[in-house]
Parts: structure tokens; C-alpha cells; sequence
């Protein structure tokens, strides 16, 4: 096997005849006996399967950058520093607890058939499935940075760190045994489909429940935990606005995640071969139309509602699509991608308007976002999937699909199902862990920290020391500072 | 086919090993028949060749985000948040607007044989290619958004949506239809080599013609329409530099479209087998020469002309060696591009210095970019391309080629037909349309409203609320707000 | 061959059912004869392979963009245009030089086998592997732009124009050619094993040392040569920070960065067929984790140091963990990732204090990050390499690997061989070309410029000029500004 990387660092013959020549040269020196054609190509298949795996893996990988920034540009500058430090460091913590403890909850092989956690391949003992791994911490990654923005401006660090901790090595890994393992109560992957739950079992096809509402829902219950920031209410019932620092890097955060979607919605088919391919290329589409319609919508409500074109509700509009069509991507038709994410936006609008009248802040929308259009990407599959769409994106039993295109209700109850049983497990661990930091280390920063900056606290610096009155000013510096 | 799906999420063998395994078991499980070999070999073919078009599609897609970087680096900070949300709304409407007609229009079905436009196929109608729709859509939008910078600073938004709306329905799709469907009277791609119109038909592989010229130009007449921002000429003959308010996030958005474009030229060959790897990796080097020599002859120039070496003009050489080998990327040699990139930049610095001589007010030059360089690329497709890269591309009359290697002069006249009737096409129809806007609900925003900025009258907010005189101060929000 | 552009053109057939008609058409007319099963099959061998280069040098590129935010976050607002310039430039002129003679330095073809230097296809000439050249010249800029930090906000924007000249077209491509060409003296990749220096050659398998140490030593001996920036050290044994302007963007550098990386780790298998995306997997895998190890292990050290936790070290620290497994990502065990890319955080944090210690300046720490856990990545593969990684990765003599897993001292020698010779060469030649700067057009710029910041007397901008005390200020260009 060593002659390929041999011939790789040549880097000679990888034209069209070099391919010829190359595999000409594969066929006779590569390994001791000649590969046949059937060998090649299920080699062909697995490194296919594979490279779109790890590619779609990437792009996942790098909405944390979209996240960093989002967040970043929604809080104020006092406070940029801190949430860089934790969208930086729940990526880095994240990482290693999926590895240790995470994957193994989720996927671990397992003798039990409870169905409610794995156990087996911690710190990928054991193990094979790389490609697979890495694709699935970065969905764990995504799922705790999500938390990081209900609670900024007023977490302290340190809590962040245990938080972190927890919730991608047990909160959502089980989350993702129930729905996503062969072995998972929800899972609509059973070896036997007489095992399933209910109709097709639980059908998230990215990740609207698993990923998204774990997050949003966590975020708020850590929201609650936490209390608002200083003067985010009153007096009276006044809700006053506290806008982001930069909308600069707040839109390109929104522009790196609808990126990174495209290897969110359309990698979830795990595979190109057998069909993977034009399925992906569908859940393309289907996600670049909610996205749009989201926007759309939430342009025009804000318009309506407030008079003008809102930019931070356009933001929240686009990932509302986004987080609402992850769950059907797969199943539904491209109109009906347009409605979904159209309500999806709508859905997070709600969920802004419902936060402020209830007196919980969450400074960058994530509740709205990840949570409310969560839900409601799950319910959508039970209204919108097509009998065809099931069918080609491999679920059991196509026959029972949504309701508004004629498939009965049986879908959208399991999707009930499923959305209650994933907002439950969520509320009461998140409530647990939260409750157990509040009252041992303890949540959240001093008044006069909260007042001054988290920045200079807890990292012992402004992040823009050249602007501003109390820094020393862009060109002060003349003077050899 | 449900078995690819389930093998999927289980994520177990995806090994080498597992590769050879999990063909085995697709062979014997996945379908009622086992496929052939050949019959896998063909669905390797189908997926290889849709991944590079969604892979090369979400790197065209990312363009958004370098657009929304380089334009909100290159205007006021008091105008930050308006030109973000003409840059994020515009891939939303846009997206709508090629979904219900656009693509209809560009590659629709259709019976006539005029060539001038097609029908059919709207809303995605009786259709299957979802990963020539999402590369497609993803050209349209970058087309779309080039305009947002030239009407910088001073388009009111709600003109924004309507131009945005026609450019991505109407005036892109039929363009494409001209140059790329197969039914296209200019296109190089027609059944029958006989109907080309003269020489190999319209050559402009990635479209510095189609996608750049349109935009480009679209961009000039509604910066004619709507006139210099207030303050920018004069008095006299004056020109005055209106800086841009960040050139860190300029930088950045030129950095991600040269990523982008990655996709944009490479993924233009539409496939990888059948020769089309090796013609992308052609294209990715005459890309980069381009690109890097447009660089350097931006700085180089900018240096010799005003003494120092500019940024600005740094970037948008880059930029117009990018914009100019797109239409030759695939047909011309590597010492080819380094010459149209070259050039490229010098004829985009050449455009500034004729906006500036003329009174036409271009913030962020996309008119010299994408415009000028755009229609250098396509004249140059006639004096560069080489024999061997007109065949190895695939077009039809190969012994017609560029001027300058010996190829006679036919392919250049057609380029020239080919360049006029796209800018014949552009300026009447965008004319038309900004004249339709400007006589209704208007195009400009107030004067006080372009004194203080759109971002407060527009938005309802500053996007750096912490910084600057007027702001809170970066730290002031130690008073609870 | 025309066949192949024109369906893709046509972008109809796409989805699976497509696929197989596809391929039925090609089989049937896209070439004078039908292609045999075995053809096809070759075909597509090449195509993946080099589609994987393709990608992966796409991502390797975009780290320009992740070097520009990094560095230009680190830097003071006032110098921000200056080392932007140098990003965009060094990777402009870089691949002008690699083109013209980086590559022929690095991998020409040459007679001589001195193992010293390649001699050949300069400018491209009698060229086919344009995948290959273009996944190196993605490496080769990365190798330049590296030193910009080491010598911000001091150097002459000339000095640097030459200095990258220099490093891509020839300082870099010998130690290519050394390390990773088959006839290198260095090299792990002879024709035939018993060539090897010693052990298995010199095993750096993505470039920690290759890569990563020659741009961290050039930049610490320009560092040297240049002196620190005025007010760094004193009065005396103080020294003084001087806090990056902007850590968003710095923090986006280090995603974007941590992005790219995999491309140049994973990809650095350089072929997906032949177990080349099995081996891509297991090096995604532990580059995560060496990343994550890192950022943890860094946050952790600065807060037991300083107090606090540092977001500079913590992005550093990721950066860090990322070089020190650059070598060995392919050759060690997971677990090992982890280990070697804290240990990677922590040598680069005892190479900042060093510098501090010495009177070294280096801005950004480009030394510590990539010259001394570039250095640790190189022992490393000495250290951890199994047995098993070894053969996976194609090495040729497995027997003989890490020394803390049981296989004994000697490529532990070997790495230190390979590190000392490319540290020799990147010492003697960088201070040469530095001394030769320095005495002719010098290498710093006057005192009064660099008071008052690089930006304005290079570059005649401030690149914030709506913010900070002297600027216009925000909303004053309500005067019509």
C-alpha cells in the first residue's frame, strides 16, 4: 500500500492520461496481487463516501467561525473578547469531551437494547469510523456554541467551561442516540422497521430537534437561570434594546453559517453513492430556498411591524429558514421549503416578541432561532413530506407522511413525539446542571464586572484598545504605545 | 434504496476495509437486483460529477459573503448596515426570483427556436437538475450583487428590492439563455457544430461576459441615474476620496472572493470525469496566475502612478485579474493568464480614472472591476486562446482560436459580437428599469437622510453603536445601558 | 471530448436515473470508441484524486485569508492597512515566483542526483500536473505569509516585496525538494528504500517542519535583523504589550485558519483511492484533536500564569497544537494528537516568553506558533509514530518508529537531522537575504513613521478612518464628507 503515497508526492501523472497511466500502474505494482475491476470500484465507493463525509465535515466545522462572529457582532464591545473566548472554547472542550465520553454515549456499541444511551468506543477505542467521528463533532460543536450567545454579556467563564463540558459529552450525545443510533427509542433507522416506534419513527433528517432545539433550549433555560442583563427591562414593563457593536461581522457570522449549512443539510445524506448524490443535491436546494424565504419574510415583517428594514431580524430571519427546513431538507418538496422557511422566520420572530414580554433575555436570539424554528422544523416534516420524499431519503414507511399533502396524521404525532420527548430531556438536564452551577460556583459576574466589561475581567484586555474614549485612541499610539 | 441511508447513520464501516465490506453488502442487499458493475460505475460517474457542482456551487455561494465584506469595507461607516442588508436581501430575493422565473427564462424548456429566451421549468417544475439549479442560482446571485456597490451610499432600499428582483428574474436568466443553453443564439454549445453563429459560438467559459459585463454595466447606468453621492465632486473639476471605513473586512471579502471564485472558474466545467478533472485543475492554475498578476500590477501601477501602494486599487487588481481570465480560464496557457490578469488590473485602474474624468460616482468600483475587466476577459478569450485549449474544452471549432497565438481573427469578431449584444442587451434593459424606478417611488434617499447615513434612517440603527463621537463610547455602557 | 462540456452546459440529466443515461451516452458517443468498463473506471480514479487536491488546495489557499484577520487583529489599528498589504501581496507575488521558479527548485525535473535542488519546468514548461502545482503553491504562500507577522508594524513594505520573492522562489522550494521530492536527500519517498538516509527518511507528513518551521525561523532571524518596535522592551529588563487593535478578527483568522488546515492535513494524503481516504479521515481526526488539546491546554496555562484566561494565548494555543501535528497527523494514534497538541500549546507559549526574555520582538508570536511547535512536531513523529500509522501512511520502513511506543531511537535521529538541516538552511539563507536587505534599501521604516503608523506614509490611508480622536469621526461626514 505504500506506493500511493509514493506516487502522490511525485506529483507527476494526474491529468486525464496520467490517469490512465496511473491506473494502468495501480493495476500492476500496487500490491502484491493486482486489485480486479469490483475491487477498485468498491474502493472508489468508500473513498467517495468518505471524502463527502469529511468535505461536509469541514464546512460544519467552520460555522463555528459564523457562530464567533454572529455573536460577536450582537453583543456589545465591552463584551467581545469574552464571547470570542467562549465560542473559541467550546469548540476546543467540546472536541475533546465528544471524544472521550460523547461518542460513545451517542454511537458506542452497546449490549443494551433500551434504547436510551450507547456505551462503547470512548476515546475512540475501538474504533473505525473516522470520517464518521469527525463528522459528528462538528455537529456536537455546533450544538453547544449555540448556548453561548442566550448567555452572554453575563456568564462567567468558568461556568461556561463546565457547561460546555457537559453538554457534548452527555446532554446531546444521548439526544443523538435516541434519534440518530439503530439502537435509539425514536430512531427512524431501526435494522427492523416492525421495531420502529411509530410510522417512520422519529424523522430529523439534519438535525432541527437534535442539533438545534438541544441548543436553543438549553440556552434558555441557562437564560432563566441567569436573569437578564442590567438594564435589558424596565422600569415598568419597558424592554430596552441594547444593539450589537458590529453588524459588519455579525452578517458575515450569518454568511459563514448559511455556508456551513451546505455541509449541515445536504452532508446528512452521509454517503453520495446510491443516491446520496441527488439527494444532497435536493436538500441543496430545498435549504437555499428557506433560507431565502426566511430572509424575505423577515424582512418585511420587521417593515410591517416596525416601520423599518431591521437588519439583526434579517439575520435571525435567514437562520430561522435555515434551522426550520433541517429537519425536512430531505422529504419535502422545493415549494414547500419556501413556506417552511418563510414560517420558520415568523416562528423566531414570535419567539423575540414572546422573550421580551416574559422578561428573558437572550442578547443574540438564539432561543428564537435554534429553539422555536427548531421546533417547528419538526413538526413541518409531519405536515409537508411527500410520499416520494420519505421514500427516496430511505425512510420505512413512506406510506404515512404529512398531513397537508395527504399523508394522515400519524407522522406529525411521532414528530410530537419526538419534539416533546428531545424539549423534556433538554429542560430537565440543562435545568439540573444549570441550577447545580448556579448554586455551587456560581453563574454570573459581579455588577461592577457586568458594568465595565467581561473583556477586561475575566481576559484582562479591551478588544479594541485603539477606539473609543477611555482608550488611547487610533493615533495616540504616535507617542511609542 | 432505503439502504444507503440506514448504513449511513449508523456510521460504522466506512474504512478501507469497510469500503470493500460495505460494497460487498450494497451488492447483495441495497436493491431487489444487485447492481452490475457497470451500473455502479455509472452511479459513481452521476455522484462524482454532482458533488463537484454542489461542492463548486457552495464555494460561489460564499461569494455573498465576500461581496457583503469588500462593499461594507469600501463605504462610510454610517452607511455599513444598509449596504450589508442590500447585500444579504439580494441573495434572498434573488434566490425567490430565480427559483419562480429566472431559471425558466435561462434554461427553461422550451419549444421556440429564436434563441432569444426560454419557458418553462419555473418554480422548478418537472424538474431533476437540483445541482445545476443551485450552481446556477448561485451565479445569479453574484451577479445581482455586484450592482449593490455602485448605488452605494445613496440607493434607497426599497429600489434595491425592486431592481434586484428584475436583474435576477429577467435580465441575468436571458443572458445565460444567449450564451449557455444549448438553444442559446450566441451559445457555444448548440447540438449541431452548423448552428453555431460564426466561429466556435460565444466563448466566455465561466462568464466574464454573462455574470461580470451584467452586472457590471447594470451597475454603471443606475450609478448614472442616480448620480454622485453628495460631496464626491467638485467644486470644479475636484474629485474627492471618500475612504472606505474599514479595510481589514475589505481585505477579508476580496480573500473569500478569490476562495469563491475557486468554485465560480474550475467548477464551470460542470463535471469531473470524462476530462473535466483535468480541465479543472487547468482552470485552477490560470485562475490563481491571473489573480496573482493582477495583484502585482495594481500595486505595482498604483506605486508609479501616486507614490504609494495602494489597497484599494491592490484589491480590485486582484479582483480584475480574476474578472478577466474568466471567460479564458480553460482555452488559454498559464503565461496567457499571468498576461490577462496584468492587464486585467491595468484596465480596471484605467475604468476608475475614466469614472472620476466623466463625474460618475462608482464607491466601490465595480464597474471598473466587473464591467471593464469583465469585457477585457471576453475580448481576451479571442486573442489568447490556444488550439489545443479550445479542444481540450470541449468547443466545437477549435481551429479558430486567439488572434495572438495564430488562430486568425473570427474567434475575437465573435467575441465582440458576442460583448456587444450583451451590453446592448444590459444597458437598454437596466436603463429601462432604472428609469422606471426613478420616475415612481424614486431611487435616492433624502439629502439629510444621505448626510447622516441610511443605516439610521433606513435601519433604525448604527452599526458601531460603541464607537465614535456620537455613539455611547465604547465603554460608557458602564452605565447600565 | 466536446461532449462532455456540452451536457454539463445543458445541466440537465443530473439526479441517478440521470446518471445511468449519462453514462449510457457517454458510453455511446463521447468519443470515437466506447470506453471499456476498466477505462472508465480509470477515469475516475484520476478524477477523484485529483479532485481531492483540487478541494483541499482550495482550503489551503483560503488560509491567506485566516493570516490577513490573525495578524491584522494582532497589529495596532494604525498598521492595519500596512500588513493586510503584505498578506495580499506576498500571496500575489508568491505565486508569480513559485510559477516561475519555486516549483522547478522544488519538484523539476533534474538529472543530478545530488538530492540538493530540483532543475526544471519552470514557468510551467512541459507541464501536466497542474492539481499538483497548484495544491503547492497554496503551501508555498503559506510558508511566506507566516513571516509577515514576525516583522509587523516596522517593516518597509519594499523589504517585503523582495523578501517574498525570495522565500517562494527559493529559500521554501529546497526544502520542498529536500523533504518531499523522490530524489530529495532528505526524503521519505525514494524509488527505492535502501536510498533512504536513514530509518524511513525524514516523515513530516503535511509540513511542520517543511512548512511551518521555515516560515517561523525567517521570520525570527528577519525579527532579529529588524529590532523590536519602539516601545516594546524598557526601560529596562520591562517589557511592555502592546495589545492587538482588533481580537474579532484575530480570532476569526485563528477559524479560518483551523478551516484550512483541513486542507493541508487531510489533503496532504494527496489521493483519496487507494486507502488515501481512509488515511484522510484518521488525520482529520487528529488534527481536531490536536487543535482542541491545544486551545484547552493554553487557556488552562494562562489562566494558572497570568489570572486570566488570555484570548491571544488561547488562539495561539490552538495554532500551536495545529503545527505540532502537522508532521505526525497521518503516523500517530489519536490519543498521541492529544498529547502532542498540548505539548505543541505550551512550546509555544515557552517560545513567547523566551522572546520576551531575549529582547525578541515578534507581534503576533509567528516564531513560537510556527517555529517552535513546528520544531515539536517534528520530534514528535519520532516520538508517537506507531507501527501501524506508519504503514497505513506508506512509509517504507514501519519497523523503525516512535520511540516513547516502543520502536526504538533511530527515527528519532532522523527527525532530528531533517530538523537540523532545515533550520541551518532557513538560518543562513534568510540571514543572508535579511543582511542584504538591510544594507542596501534597509529594512525598517523612519521613526516618525512608525509613531505614526505604517498605514499613512506607506499607503497614504487610515484604515479606520470614521473612528478614533483624529479621524473625521463617525457621523461628522454629515458635513457632506
Amino acid at each position: 500500500m505504500s506506493q500511493w503515497i509514493r506516487r502522490g508526492r511525485l506529483h507527476r501523472p494526474l491529468g486525464v492520461l496520467g490517469g490512465f497511466l496511473l491506473a494502468m500502474a495501480l493495476f500492476s505494482s500496487a500490491m502484491a496481487q493486482e486489485p480486479t475491476t469490483d475491487e477498485t470500484v468498491a474502493d472508489l465507493v468508500a473513498a467517495l463516501d468518505s471524502a463527502w463525509l469529511l468535505i461536509a465535515g469541514f464546512l460544519v466545522f467552520f460555522m463555528q467561525a459564523g457562530f464567533a462572529m454572529l455573536t460577536a457582532g450582537f453583543v456589545r464591545a465591552k463584551n467581545t473578547a469574552n464571547i470570542l473566548m467562549k465560542n473559541m472554547i467550546d469548540a476546543c472542550v467540546g472536541g475533546l469531551a465528544f471524544w472521550a465520553v460523547g461518542w460513545g454515549l451517542a454511537y458506542g456499541a452497546s449490549d443494551s437494547s433500551s434504547g436510551f444511551i450507547g456505551m462503547g468506543n470512548f476515546f475512540l477505542n475501538d474504533f473505525e469510523d473516522y470520517a464518521g467521528w469527525f463528522f459528528q463533532f462538528a455537529f456536537a460543536a455546533a450544538a453547544a456554541t449555540i448556548v453561548a450567545g442566550s448567555l452572554a454579556e453575563r456568564l462567567k467563564f468558568s461556568a461556561y467551561l463546565i457547561y460546555t463540558v457537559v453538554i457534548t459529552a452527555v446532554i446531546y450525545p444521548i439526544v443523538v442516540h435516541w434519534a440518530w443510533d439503530a439502537n435509539g427509542w425514536l430512531t427512524a433507522f431501526k435494522e427492523d422497521p416492525a421495531d420502529l416506534v411509530m410510522a417512520n419513527g422519529y424523522v430529523d433528517f439534519a438535525g432541527s430537534g437534535v442539533v438545534h432545539m438541544v441548543g436553543g433550549f438549553a440556552g434558555l433555560v441557562g437564560a432563566i437561570f441567569l436573569g437578564p442583563r442590567k438594564g435589558k427591562f424596565g422600569p415598568g414593563k419597558r424592554v430596552n434594546a441594547i444593539p450589537g457593536h458590529n453588524i459588519a461581522i455579525g452578517s458575515l457570522g450569518m454568511f459563514i453559517l448559511w455556508f456551513g449549512w451546505y455541509g449541515f443539510n445536504p452532508g446528512s445524506t452521509l454517503a453520495l453513492t446510491g443516491g446520496g448524490a441527488a439527494l444532497a443535491a435536493k436538500v441543496a436546494v430545498t435549504t437555499t430556498l428557506a433560507a431565502t424565504s426566511g430572509g424575505v419574510a423577515a424582512v418585511l415583517a420587521s417593515k410591517l411591524i416596525t416601520g423599518r428594514y431591521d437588519p439583526g431580524l434579517t439575520i435571525n430571519g435567514v437562520l430561522g429558514g435555515l434551522v426550520g427546513i433541517t429537519a425536512g431538507c430531505a422529504t419535502v418538496d422545493p415549494w414547500a421549503a419556501v413556506v417552511i422557511g418563510g414560517i420558520g422566520a415568523l416562528v423566531m420572530y414570535g419567539g423575540v416578541v414572546l422573550l421580551d414580554r416574559v422578561g428573558i433575555d437572550d442578547p443574540v436570539g438564539a432561543f428564537p432561532v435554534h429553539g422555536c424554528a427548531g421546533a417547528w422544523g419538526v413538526i413541518a416534516v409531519g405536515l409537508f413530506s411527500t410520499e416520494a420524499g420519505m421514500a427516496a431519503a430511505g425512510y420505512a414507511e413512506p406510506s404515512k407522511y404529512g398531513l397537508l399533502v395527504g399523508g394522515g396524521a400519524e407522522q406529525l404525532v411521532m414528530q410530537f413525539l419526538g419534539l416533546g420527548s428531545i424539549m423534556a430531556w433538554v429542560v430537565v438536564t440543562a435545568g439540573i446542571l444549570f441550577a447545580a452551577i448556579k448554586y455551587t460556583i456560581g453563574m454570573r459576574v459581579p455588577e461592577q464586572e457586568e458594568d465595565r466589561g467581561l473583556d477586561l475581567m475575566e481576559h484582562g484586555l479591551d478588544s479594541y484598545p485603539d477606539f473609543g474614549p477611555t482608550g488611547p485612541g487610533i493615533f495616540s499610539a504616535a507617542n511609542g504605545n
